[in-house]
């Protein structure tokens, strides 16, 4: 089940990334770039952090081809886009969940220590989003907008504990998701958003 | 041969960074960097997602040396640069090739899947660039301008057919600098872009 | 020694990018992950590069604990920071130097060649800060601005060859903190930087 959510969350990272670079007034293959680097960038750095090779897609080439092919969904469909906005928010907030799950997982594998577990499920859950923004040119939207960082933390600690608890695998893996995407859509609906940090004078 | 091309490509691919460099008005330290990571670091992501220890680099240091010396000419020689633009562009055709199949060759060396020989060509031949254009604050010109990346690909498909072909190895090499070469020149003078994905609406 | 200055050094750059982040009002999770990637993503990026495994902060967890704990406090603190001005640029002039050494021990344990010991201590060094600035959004400071890595490279050379002599290990490592200290005051006291490339004519 993991593995279906798992293609529907990158599929659903592809295309809105093509949105990005088309607001960018990228090519064709600068689309696809950032659909690739957005989609599948979090388990890479993860990936490379942790020593965990070969990579996802590195092993798996497909993936590329998968979001190649979404990145070109919203070129083709464009005009239609601007409707989608709350399905892919909502495929979004599944996906983020599902990421930092998949990257718990990983890191829970190799035997690493709590805290490395829930970094490896957040570095899953945001990296490619951060690197989308870096490579359009943005300060990374995650550092100053509505609560997603902090879903994948939450998330993370949630499915770490049920994890080394008794539960049964499914149900944690079931909770995990649904706590994620309602915390992540209610953030949203009611723009929660972290404490700001605002500091005016110059250090250096 | 493949030899004398790699470092006369190092060599152009560190010069014309240095000049990205001096248009921000960077220091000698940040040229040398800059020259060093636009000429290098194509072949550094792709060993680092290959996981293909040591890097080019760490074995070879002297590249590093050779880099930063390439650096430097461009700052003595500045008024003369610009009467090298043509010069300077076919010896960056001719590394993008040469790059690509030094790169395709590393991942067929490693017994990797076609998809990734095609993507290992085309990191090493690409990144260095968009490490550049990131270092210098600017959103990756490899995205929206000339065809750079797909020239790239196409010649990475050209040399893994090749390369399971039964044509002698000199002669597919040789065959798809040329190929690469000229497919470039030509995207140049022809002014030959991808068509672009433009996007006006916001979605988040 | 070396280790509790190393906690200092980690210290005092956590918070020193923590107030590089409030300067782009960053959310309090922007805030500590731009501590963290600033105070260990120097070592990180030095320990990809020389497959250097496990990384620093993945076998000791708890400095990620120690960096974002330190980005609070010039949340907390902040009206008093801008008088803690000179205190945080001598903190960092320590930790500019220790980090080069430390850096330079890794590579020296894995028998690399001197220029990536160099290198290995350049990159620990000024890693952070560049990452920092890119997260922020602007072109690398340390590109352009008073001398940084021309210290670092030099103690990292003063290192080196003190390693390699005859001289007690303390002396050295207390003899390279010291020089790159003082080299780091002077350069900022009397604003030296390195010469600059200046450079106006378009080449691509």
């Amino acid at each position: 089940m993991l593995d279906t959510i798992f293609y529907v969350a990158i599929t659903a990272e592809a295309m809105s990334a093509a949105l990005a670079a088309g607001r960018r007034n990228m090519d064709w293959f600068g689309v696809c770039v950032i659909a690739c680097v957005t989609a599948l960038g979090g388990g890479t750095v993860r990936d490379l952090v942790l020593g965990h090779y070969p990579l996802v897609w590195v092993e798996n080439p497909y993936l590329l081809v998968v979001c190649c092919i979404a990145a070109f969904v919203p070129i083709v469909m464009a005009r239609y886009m601007a409707a989608l906005r709350w399905p892919f928010l909502l495929l979004d907030a599944v996906g983020l969940a599902t990421f930092t799950i998949i990257g718990c997982n990983v890191a829970l594998e190799m035997g690493q220590q709590p805290i490395i577990v829930i970094v490896a499920g957040l570095l899953t859950g945001i990296v490619g989003g951060v690197l989308r923004d870096i490579l359009c040119g943005d300060v990374p939207l995650v550092f100053s907008s509505e609560l997603y960082a902090t879903v994948a933390i939450v998330s993370g600690v949630l499915y770490y504990f049920g994890h080394i608890s008794d539960l049964p695998h499914d149900l944690v893996v079931i909770g995990t998701i649904a706590f994620g995407f309602t915390f992540r859509v209610l953030a949203i609906l009611f723009k929660i958003q972290m404490p700001k940090f605002v500091y005016d004078k110059e250090l250096r």
